[in-house]
């Protein structure tokens, strides 16, 4: 189902200052990061259409990134 | 410097519905991603030190979300 590395949530979260990090933590923050990237790059994929392009871009990432701050 | 891998984000945006994806898209996504979990791993460790706990745990992840949407 996630796409994202566990371990590699892990380490954000130890980068951000995390002493100790526990199991549910890694997996809240993967679910949540999950989902925004996946909303991000749907509204991307309606951007590249709308352009009409076969390509989805940088363009369009940064776009419908633009669109929802 | 970034966590994720971009095979991983690739895999995202073509479940997205993109036929195609450009590197630039990957490595975009990718960046708005790392940011926004780090983002969100700092702001949950400060919760984790309000609580006094050294352990981040998935209850801070989600009062930082719930803080920021």
């Amino acid at each position: 189902m996630t796409e994202l590395s566990q371990a590699a949530i892990e380490r954000i979260i130890k980068k951000a200052g995390a002493e100790r990090v526990s199991a549910d933590a890694t997996e809240t923050l993967t679910a949540l990061m999950e989902d925004y990237g996946t909303f991000l790059a749907r509204e991307a994929k309606k951007m590249s259409d709308h352009a009409g392009r076969k390509t989805l871009r940088g363009v369009d990432i940064r776009m419908a990134a633009e669109m929802f701050k």
